[in-house]
């Protein structure tokens, strides 16, 4: 009998399906808070259309994964089960998210050292999201596993999160749409028709290697276009400098899943523009909310592509002191910021993609898989070397000196 | 020498350009407000991209006016101020609009009886908007006339807003881009260079007709799919209703300029859930609020087209009380949901348009205008028909009883 | 195990799937000729985008047909079987088609009495084009009623021909996406899965009747913009006469398969323009045939929309025996051009459709289908009146006399 | 007063403004006859829309010329009525182009050493071209010499093509929409907007070098996956070797102008599928060509990236035959494809071009410019290692004997 379902209009997919058991995720409290935390935290001020949010990307995600899995089923990788499995996983991926999406994990992991997957496991495991999910028939314990790269099928978690994932394809395409910056044209359905399974693990076949490269290539772009834009991290650091100051203050670095779940982006903006000035820091902190959200934002004095070794070598705080007191200025009036966008997308498990397992298959011979170090794929290997950035941002009144000083201390070494 | 501009990546209009005079106004608090005020209030709970906001719609509209006066400059019906003075009235159109965009004149004009536009005029006149305005070395007084339909000269005001407006052509194109619904593919640069000027008002050569006409079908199929969409205005209805409850507690509908410009949607609503509970109706507002929130929306139970006399001749009031006390249920949970959109845009002066002027030109000979009576354009008569509609809402749990009520009571008469 | 295939990049669907044994019909000759028969035969003249083929087209449709059918297998009302006959047809249903198009077939009809889809039958069942289908396991009889609109099951003819067929859905999209009038935005991914079957008919789900109404616009704009545009019509008028002059010199309406797959665009056009101009009639035609390729085109004198009783009671031969006496011209030069579309497509057995059927669905209940009148759907009624146009054309030195006397004798009766 | 003008639908720059002197050009045979030759030869064979012709690519690059040249001429760099000359140029600039386009090159420049720019300019100058352009008002030297590279000002022919040109530009975005390839998005408006000059050399804002880095790359994906994929440049070979065989015997390779505007691509095709075969290479030639039409393409068996020195230092024609005489074929079997096009645009000069420069500007200090080497631009130095390709192709029946033979050839040394 078929199954029933909602469809949802979106403009990347035009119909994202919803079945039923997934509609009573999608449709609590919890799930819908993701309508209020934007996709792209600050970007939306140097790209006005950029007001998406972190709930039509989990649709999206959810309904690439289903396509990719549906695949893989075909060619007899998945069961019917895991197929469903894929799509709630995909759908919980992002669910543990913060106001400022990624902004927020800078303060989770500064003062609590905790990122938003742990929180997306603990809101499985333990919220109402978790009973949605066990009175719909599925394990929550296996679905956490799944959505956050603990899965025993490597390709399964690969699906999800990573360099050829579900999660990647949607994000690039609708990044790409909602700013209008569009640089993200890929060959998603190529992609996911040529997915295959090699040792547990996902492959490509080789004929969609330029498929591969194209997307790989536009991420890069959306990079320098959008997720590190010169404008886009001014405002992003003031928003991640003023919750750091007024963490303390706000609790906002909690593990309390009830709190947690409260924050959103316009919450937070709201809490941080009404702080009371009870000292330095706090005032600070409103001063800095109250300017980003007035767009008088600080301007990058210094920007520079380093090579390896990486730059999360970096000492910041030295650096910030160095530049401060040549520059003569406060030291809170300087403010680094080091790009931590890996040039190869991560693997589930959070380590670097040195390599792409394609398939190839001659003529009616049998298929072969084999390893192709990314440093040998054209153009890919070219990106890893540009998106190393550093730059340094500082209020208008201080732009000459901090500028000096920065050229100085930078020009020569790091 | 050429003005100083900044370039805004746009997703309808690939690049805005906004010159320094109008960059004040944009960066000043007042107009980054609508960054936070939807441009479609509840369709985000039915289209979830439908997250943009009437910031970029004003920029749109600045931007589409500003291209129909270059044209009209062209054809020597306007000065270099005048284009000039278009576009700044077209960035400010919108500037009176309060939470919740359309929704929320309805509180404003129930318990205060005044429109946005009245809003937007005093914003202009007495706020800093007006400061910013002088200081750029225009007449705050003169843009005020021109974005809200009292310049001396028709068609300057028609540039801006009526059936042949820049702010049609940017709304349609845009609501169609982000909810997705993409009926909206309209040929607006054709109407655009095919405007002219008959008599001091706007007119369109006649070769352009097809396009009006469907510009004309767009608006119509977007007020089905989206604007007038039976579960946007389930949110919408429940929106409007909390907020006229709690009205007199959060002096929503006020005229104080201080206190309007600091409300926005999330504002709004976060006030809304956590109203205290003191009678009757703040509980009863904030429970909507709540359940708004949630989406947890009404249900329709019953659904019309009528055809003329037209509709707000409806006394709702007496409708609703009819319709509870035959269902027996309390008058609160029976909801009445009548269409107000025009079939044909509205003039600026706000009155129905019965004609549009057409140019035509043969061979070598002069042109000729002529007015064709809207009855005469085919399919856009047939529209007017198909927009006047009626529903009725209630909860969940009174849908039977509600239902045969409705029919009851509206099947026959009204 | 899964079938071999190749995939076939295309703008309009992405990737188009071409099966092993429908890959052997697409490389035959009398297929591959279809490259070189324009979709829009002179169309390309007013939108010189539209260079698209017939071979496209074919591909496009057969994608289309697919994507219906396997809805209905899910619905339980095809097999895997049905399934691929559905698809070869569909690849198939354009394969009778002559040079020009639609064009052909008033030369076919006028001179031979015989259609393109005759000629298709005739292919397919004659022609190598039979002769690959039967070995592929296929039955070429059947398939040749199924591509012609005479399977016993309507709803399988209806798939591929009519008012909801994949045929329409494709030549919308892709008309509209080469010619770049894009009037044609439907959301047939809606139709499509809203297909169902009620007593052997195809039906339709009440929810997407709006997405039907609009795509029955899209053919009216399209018809309007495209199909009909006065400058097109001129240069086919121009074209049929050139065709019908030189039918008997030229032997071209021949039901000869042999003869009749040689002819082409190009093939066709070269013959005309180097007839040898041994009498009056083939003068005139190379005359036209030249002045079609230098785009020196008929003008048009006379417009009109006529209500019904429909056009085809004109007598055009007595008309242009008419108007040429009165404006003291030759008969030659008076070219009388009358639209032959239908208001409302034909259904697969070419009579007109007066319904559509609807299915509806209330809560948990039974699905209950109703035929609704056409003329009982908004706005399409309305289109009816609107594409029964007659024009009258002539050459550039009798502009002014023909003018005058088709006003005379079209501006009171007919 | 307003210039007498028409609009063109494009489905790439949506309309197309054609001035009416412009307009006796594109209505001249000459300039009809590039509806019938496609812009891209062989590729609908592989990508069945792209059935585009030189027609819309002149009328499109002189719409983007004309873009530009109005920025320069507001910035200063030029008159009204260079800019009407840059966008005549524009219009002409592929007026010289044969059969095949590309292709026909080959021929010409082996039998007769002459190139498509120098037929151009006899077009220009000697045919009716030159009257049509000298009765309204222009000067046919001076345009021959701005559409072909021989203008003094190095910057308006660099409008015109080049690396920056709108030649580039139009294709780009024209041989990505008909293809579907799509990889072809750019920002070629902010490319425009960001041209200046310097020192009579063409250069653009430091600001859109990302703009230009994207374009570059989208180059770089069209080539691979529509401009020299494996299977395009099979059918382009088989085209090639046909018409360098039948060369003599149709005098293909002429610079008759009269005889040379005749030839389109059918009918070149209806030419050499017509051929006597009165010797082994006129039977040859046919056959190539009714393979080619009937699409039995040649396999590619062999295919390698090499790195510098440039592989037109290859001696091709004794590859051949080491191939041949290895693989015990006779060598008219084993075709030799390198790929011709600098992995950077060649500067209207025909040189390699080594650098851009870019113009940038600090705070409200005076405007610098600065050569900036190609090799210093992210990713674009990286492409070049990729675009020296070379393959090589053989019959079905011959493909394992030349595979190995290649494979044994080629995989040492070369």
């Amino acid at each position: 009998m078929a199954k029933k379902y909602v469809q949802i209009v979106d403009p990347i997919h035009d119909f994202i399906t919803v079945y039923s058991h997934e509609l009573g995720l999608v449709d609590s409290p919890i799930f819908q808070r993701l309508r209020r935390i934007r996709q792209l935290a600050g970007a939306h001020l140097v790209y006005p259309g950029a007001q998406h949010s972190r709930f039509e990307h989990s649709l999206g995600t959810m309904h690439v994964a289903g396509q990719a899995a549906s695949i893989l089923k075909e060619k007899g990788y998945l069961s019917s089960d895991d197929y469903e499995n894929i799509r709630m996983a995909a759908l919980l991926h992002d669910i543990g998210h913060g106001p400022f999406s990624h902004l927020f994990e800078e303060v989770l992991q500064k003062n609590k050292t905790i990122s938003h997957e742990e929180i997306g496991k603990k809101i499985i495991l333990e919220s109402e999201i978790g009973d949605i999910i066990n009175k719909s028939g599925f394990d929550k314990k296996f679905l956490s596993n799944l959505a956050f790269g603990n899965s025993k099928y490597q390709f399964m978690n690969e699906i999800i999160s990573g360099g050829l994932s579900a999660d990647m394809m949607d994000y690039l395409l609708r990044d790409g749409y909602f700013t209008g910056a569009e640089h993200a044209k890929i060959d998603f359905m190529r992609i996911i028709h040529s997915l295959d399974v090699h040792e547990k693990k996902l492959s490509l076949a080789k004929s969609a290697l330029y498929s591969f490269e194209s997307m790989m290539i536009s991420r890069y772009q959306m990079f320098k276009a959008v997720y590190f834009h010169k404008t886009v991290r001014s405002a992003e650091v003031m928003l991640i400098q003023s919750m750091l100051l007024a963490d303390k203050e706000l609790e906002l670095a909690t593990d309390d899943i009830k709190k947690y779940v409260q924050m959103t982006d316009e919450f937070v903006i709201s809490k941080l523009v009404s702080l009371e000035p009870k000292d330095a820091d706090l005032k600070r902190a409103r001063q800095l909310a109250i300017e980003y959200q007035e767009r008088k934002l600080l301007k990058c004095v210094y920007e520079k592509i380093f090579t390896r070794p990486r730059m999360n070598q970096v000492n910041t705080d030295e650096l910030q002191n160095r530049i401060a007191k040549k520059a003569q200025v406060n030291k809170c009036e300087v403010f680094i910021d080091i790009s931590k966008t890996p040039s190869i997308p991560l693997s589930p498990s959070k380590t670097e993609s040195k390599s792409i397992i394609l398939a190839t298959k001659k003529g009616e011979g049998p298929k072969e898989s084999y390893e192709l170090p990314i440093s040998e794929i054209p153009l890919v290997s070219a990106i890893s070397g540009f998106m190393d950035m550093l730059r340094v941002y500082t209020r208008q009144q201080f732009r000459k000196k901090v500028e000096i000083a920065a050229n100085v201390i930078l020009g020569e070494n790091i």
